[in-house]
């Protein structure tokens, strides 16, 4: 009998003892009596996403989980973009953008242009439609001060630098783009672009936006720094290799670029926040209902990593007891033939506020799951688990395995 | 002090919980006190054959318990021709044939010639030595309408297409073979082999036996339906690559295939079924036999795979008994130095009536095998048991180290 898979990912969810935890990790001190009881039902592990000690990105963590290989990553630009709704074309290159602020000396003063988060739409039109020699220009708002940049024409190449400085501690250069090869497509990709921060830095100086929060006393969005130049390649949908529909039910646009790309649909909703306040009610509800008419929906779970990269482990806490709130919501009405695999894309330790090379915990519950005398769920159980210690793709093989779109190796 | 190995697999041996049995597997469920023994003298553990999640066949799965890898897989028709017998060279082409029954306009009515069992070899000595062009065609029945077709000759090739319309629903045409690349030798063989169906329709038609079956009311066998092209490589034989003698036990012409391609010798019997009814008395007595002039030998066991795929747990669960029953004899006289591995060449869940990716059970019990906390042998002990969770080829490095047959690398 073919199962159906619910994934749910608890976005940087593994994590370390910390002492202010009674040396317990944040899901070692939560109280998840859901998760505890599908472990005791179900069987769970420790699982390396990309291998061990290796930490990965939230896209490339949820690439893996939905199926990709390494070698399949196009770079955060396209998925951004893909995450903004932008429909791409191999030989685009896109990259990654933030508004920041400069100075009349075009010194960057502000990487983030304030934090800004308000009506950034406005300062995207102006900018989308540009044409710089035969490159056409798209460009769309992200969340807060991130956007996303696509150079769309002819020989061009990912292979350039960043404009962003990354660090600054006080007025400093934005750097000039440079080839990273000696190629003419990377040469004119280099040349387009720096032509390009010029001319958006005067389409954006007197912009209306920027008068009326000068007038606020807020930093201008006068700038764009760009980074992970990547061009977008033709990567096979997931659905379309192993013939099977998916979903993804997520609020942040990396999710949902891997999301698209993978050819899964994109599931979101106003009141998903990609924050612990979020509406799990409403995720749990959309989770239900894709399972109805997919074979494969995979949900995505914020808040830990959010609290993990602000050392918060009372944060991650009581993320972890949310994420197991809206574990209880779907479980309650968890369809027949479905199996629930819980787990997480990277694990993101609050002391070390970034993600890490920790393998992150799975728990596999559902019709056909052999049990193992596990009886909660967290690091330190998942370890001796009887899933044992297996690899992200190992993982995804073993679920596809389970909806049957696996092909038999021999006779 | 160097090992000798008794490997004993028992078919198809891991399952999921089923509800019928408590909730347990086949294997959980069954009384195994000699199985159970070993394991709490021994360790457990579990093994993807060749990875997690991935369902492999039969052939491939002895081939990988022998020592090969996935790249060293010739096709099912070298391997059923190897089990048939016949001495294979490299650059043979090999298939899979079936006697079939056609009507007068060479519609194919029945793709198992009305299952015939009796007297093939009659048919199959009015086949083997025909000769079509410079071809020579080498041919000999398998197990009931089954059958191994040889052509041997210059610049043939095993990239045509299948003969076998494989499903039908009324009459229906066979399949013209039609080569799949543009080469010579390609075109080559397909023309052969088409000409050679015509032939064989033209001798079986008119055959005495078919004649007597025609009389009793049976179809007759007068077609044959060929699939599984391969070429015969140059497969090197575990026992040269090592320097090991080996043996294997086993039923069935698929094993003995593999067997011979190993370089093992192949032992059976006529009381040995294939089935629950085997003969373990024999089976046994063969092992120990075997076991004193040889340094490794395999044991197939066929039953607990056969009742996997006719969804009969509790004809599993009597399977497995039965194997217990048959551990218990050889337990009873094994020799000195010599360690057992009891394994599985994959999963054959009864709910999914077809081998999975689920990992199988492994036990490895004798002098120098370290013990773990494991007290019962089946997938739930299994899966948390000392020797982890290893992949086939791990388990085969394990097997050959005890052997000493493994090379240090380094110094």
């Amino acid at each position: 009998m073919q199962r159906k898979i619910i994934l749910a990912i608890a976005d940087g969810l593994g994590d370390r003892p910390i002492s202010s935890l009674e040396g317990k990790t944040p899901l070692e001190y939560a109280q998840t009596p859901t998760l505890d009881q599908m472990a005791n039902e179900g069987s769970t592990g420790i699982v390396d996403i990309l291998g061990a000690g290796i930490p990965v990105g939230t896209d490339l963590g949820h690439m893996i989980l939905f199926g990709y290989g390494l070698n399949d990553y196009p770079g955060r630009g396209p998925i951004e973009a893909s995450g903004a709704g932008l429909l791409l074309k191999p030989g685009d290159v896109a990259f990654r953008a933030n508004f920041a602020t400069v100075d009349d000396n075009l010194l960057v003063i502000d990487r983030r242009a304030g934090r800004i988060r308000e009506k950034t739409a406005q300062l995207a039109s102006a900018i989308h439609g540009l044409r710089i020699e035969d490159v056409d220009i798209l460009f769309k708002e992200a969340t807060e001060h991130r956007a996303v940049l696509i150079l769309r024409g002819d020989h061009l190449s990912d292979q350039i630098t960043d404009s962003d400085p990354k660090i600054i501690h006080g007025p400093t250069p934005y750097r000039q783009v440079k080839p990273i090869i000696q190629e003419a497509s990377a040469e004119k990709t280099a040349r387009i672009l720096n032509k390009l921060l010029l001319i958006i830095h005067g389409v954006l100086k007197n912009h209306p936006l920027n008068i009326e929060r000068a007038q606020q006393g807020l930093l201008p969005a006068n700038f764009l720094l760009t980074r992970g130049a990547g061009m977008v390649p033709t990567i096979p949908k997931i659905t379309d290799i192993y013939g099977f529909k998916g979903a993804c039910v997520a609020a942040e646009g990396t999710v949902l670029g891997v999301t698209r790309i993978a050819g899964f649909t994109p599931l979101t909703h106003e009141s998903l926040t990609g924050n612990i306040d979020t509406n799990i009610e409403k995720k749990a509800a959309l989770v239900l209902e894709a399972i109805e008419t997919n074979d494969f929906v995979a949900m995505n779970f914020k808040a830990p990593d959010l609290m993990g990269h602000d050392n918060n482990p009372l944060g991650k806490v009581r993320a972890i007891e949310r994420f197991d709130a809206l574990m209880k919501l779907i479980l309650a009405k968890l369809p027949d033939h479905t199996i629930i695999a819980v787990t997480a894309d990277h694990s993101t330790p609050c002391e070390r506020r970034e993600h890490s090379g920790d393998p992150v915990p799975l728990l596999l519950f559902g019709p056909g799951i052999r049990k193992d005398t596990s009886r909660a769920f967290d690091e330190s159980a998942a370890s001796q688990g009887g899933l044992g210690r297996i690899k992200g793709y190992e993982l995804v093989n073993t679920l596809y395995d389970f909806m049957e779109r696996t092909k038999k190796q021999g006779n």
